[in-house]
């Protein structure tokens, strides 16, 4: 394995860049809050296997010191991606590969237009994970990682880096569709992420218990399946029904966006709910229940921005 | 003028049987938080012409006590009607008229079905009133009212009534069009009462301030019409975009479901969007945004209420 940099020391970067650690990559962690924290007690991941504890892990404050890697991991809210315009650079030599494992859509446009195209992969988390305290990470259920080229087939390089992340003990897969794995993925998160946050702060299960809060949170996947369409990607109505079925297992669910809603951090507004709705909008498909589901938590979250 | 009961001591039940009772009427008062306040220290009116009390009104926690009356005025929150049916026997007489002030709809239909359609009256204030305190009563403009038969054109024992409130100073009118008037009021509530709370509890300038907010309240505006069509009544675009324009000037205003929200009491969810959105798709229409702010409202009053 090659140098790794972990850009955000939140619940994927500090999982996947332990993981990695773990079977003996370069990685290197760049951090804001958890820096000092993690200096001191290094990175404890509480994982379904066990538990395993990164020592003295490579951290750093700002991108100069951990230099250029590999591959850099962009793991951080999409809220911070300003900021990348000032981050990514020293990372990079000529061959870097940018890959990002953020929610939503429009994070590889924003590293593609910063790196090229050519250098930008992205990939998706089915997980659970929370970070749970600086540098403190727990995954309660194994989960999966999709990992794709940036509008490209699966390549040689991408295969490569899947099998790091397997040789780390991560279920890992390529695919050649990221962007319809994307909208795949909003299926379930623009529902239930925003729902649990507009309806008062409620896990998923009272979302389901509330008939119309469960009638809306089918419909808004219905939306979301119409948008996919609109920019030709074919989901079936199947789908959304299975993603359905499988919330009430959750029991008392905390989607991540009601997790960072309630621990005061920014919502990804815009990835999650605005850019495709937009997305949908520029493909002539209005999307009225999703557009308003953004617009309130739009103003929720600059009101609660205010309050600071 | 004959006897009048009010039902209802809060800002509407209050400033108009005030100014009935100031204009001689007999008005007795059914109350039920507020009746100790009343019964000590009057019934205390600030009007945009100066203040008053009402000493000694006739007031009473059961309607027995009131006996019965020329006309009742029902003017508490529409989630207390489903109480009319104990509340409003002991009140009639052969020809008593009831009239409905309440907000939304719904309200004549319920009152229909306990007195008769024949007996019932339905009206609208356009009024910022607000009840400040127990017995107290604030009235910052001077407002209107509309009066109408309820599925009838004007009568003469409507505008006998109209009489009444005009001799009382308060500026009122008749209309053959109840049905239509109670839609048109909706074009205003529906938004901005429900925006102010879905959006975190924020005032009509600060809807209008934010761009998402703005449109989607224009948006609803524009779904109240629809539903109106389709009910056969034709209220014209230029209504909608009037109301819009009608609101900036109204400043850091709190429409009256914010201040019922803030303060603890009751929504009336299903009169202002429930009623509405059901008798829309009954008619074949479809209101997606007013039913999603429908279902959100009722789940966070929902919530309000397990929490107490």
């Amino acid at each position: 394995m090659k140098s790794i940099a972990i850009i955000g020391s939140g619940a994927i970067g500090g999982f996947y860049g332990a993981m990695l650690a773990r079977a003996g990559a370069d990685v290197r962690f760049l951090m804001r809050a958890d820096l000092a924290a993690v200096r001191e007690h290094g990175l404890r991941v509480t994982a379904p296997f066990g538990e395993f504890r990164i020592e003295r892990p490579t951290v750093a404050a700002t991108p100069e010191e951990l230099g250029p890697v590999d591959l850099v991991v962009v793991a951080w809210k999409t809220t911070s991606n300003r900021e990348l315009v000032r981050v990514l650079p020293p990372l990079l030599h000529e061959h870097t590969l940018v890959l990002t494992l953020q929610n939503g859509l429009g994070a590889e446009e924003e590293i593609a237009a910063l790196v090229g195209a050519e250098r930008t992969l992205g990939g998706l988390c089915f997980v659970g994970i929370n970070r749970t305290g600086p540098g403190v990470i727990v995954n309660p259920v194994e989960g999966a990682v999709t990992l794709g080229e940036f509008g490209r087939p699966v390549s040689a390089r991408l295969l490569e880096i899947v099998e790091w992340f397997k040789k780390a003990g991560v279920k890992t897969a390529a695919t050649d569709q990221l962007a319809e794995a994307r909208w795949k993925k909003l299926v379930w998160n623009v529902p239930f992420n925003g729902l649990t946050i507009a309806a008062g702060g409620i896990t998923t299960d009272r979302v389901l218990a509330d008939e119309g809060l469960r009638r809306l949170a089918r419909e808004l996947m219905g939306e979301v399946l119409a948008g996919a369409a609109a920019l030709g990607f074919t989901i079936p109505e199947s789908f959304a029904d299975y993603q359905m079925q499988r919330t009430p297992p959750l029991g008392e669910y905390k989607p991540s966006s009601l997790l960072d809603w309630q621990a005061g951090r920014e919502l990804e507004v815009e990835s999650i709910w605005g850019e495709p709705v937009r997305r949908a909008a520029a493909a002539g498909r209005a999307l009225p229940r999703m557009e308003m589901l953004y617009f309130l938590l739009r103003a929720l979250a600059a009101q609660k921005q205010a309050r600071r």
